[in-house]
């Protein structure tokens, strides 16, 4: 995976913040099983099941953990 | 999503930062999955599943660290 | 929910935080099925299941580190 | 649970600090279930399962998080 | 595992730090199970699985907190 | 366990860190289940399981969080 993706863990607003810890969660997807279209035939597996959207939900939360840190919790 | 639903961390009371918590924790099912009809089919998978209930209480809690970390955990 | 329930993270023993802890986890789960009921229903399955009495221990224990943080951990 | 389990996070040494985060986690399970002679039937469920000792083990690692962190990770 | 794999967590940039983050995560793999010709018989069972690929997004965004912190979060 | 096994949380060097976060989590496993045959015959179930495996480098990675931090993540 040669592209360069992250440059910075710095955000405007936590709302921008939160957005890059769902990238960071599925880059996290992504390097594991790089190809897209196995990704896609996955999608309605987790997308249509409680407990994997949950799962979805507590990566982002602990990559969000990282990303709010990184900012100081965008406190003035 | 291009509403805006993030505007700060900072909360009055620790009860409004669990709360942001809880909304964190939704925010990240409904990225996951934005069809407000496919999450209302799958309440009640989870709803009526301890382990289900378990693990979205558990989504909430590592959010409520970074709430807490960011409002300095109320301290007077 | 209405009612007020979390006034403070401080506590005054490690034990009394170690208990607002255990209330935290519950909150997570009665914020996501308020309904007592369908609470008192579930409560045979997760409270004869060895793998849910894990996983109901390992939300109070992220719970607990951020208790014990805005506690300081108690130090004297 | 009336009695006093847990008055201090501060042990002598890293082994003991470790002990504690199994006592802390072993105390999430008897909140949940005080019932000594279920989690005495459960024993088996989880002791016997390389599952449940990986799970058991995480909650540990996550208290132990906390005690070292309130033992500043008894760095001299 | 006699080979020297680790020698610092400081990385230039977040990528590097983010790519570091899954090096730790598949060497916890590789240190419980060092053979190679079973791990590649494992891959497609979790390459394939969106539940498996969740659970190592995960592990790398645990394993990237540390990372990040170690580099104070790559802030100017 | 009578035996000394943690003396202190700090290594000459973060992939001695990481050696002694399996330790650690291992040690999880041994104090649920003291009996080293029962852990012999339940290596197979998890050493040849992707989810078993992502689960033991989990835990791996949590207590690395915790002596990387002790060692203040091995800045010089």
């Amino acid at each position: 995976m040669a592209d360069q993706w992250l440059e910075t863990l710095i955000t405007a607003t936590p709302q921008a913040g939160y957005e890059l810890a769902i990238t960071l969660s599925r880059r996290g997807v992504k390097y594991t099983q790089p190809d897209p279209e196995v990704l896609h035939k996955l999608r309605p597996e987790y997308a249509n099941s409680a407990d994997a959207l949950t799962a979805a939900s507590q990566v982002i939360a602990i990559n969000f953990q990282t990303v709010a840190a990184a900012n100081n919790y965008w406190r003035k």
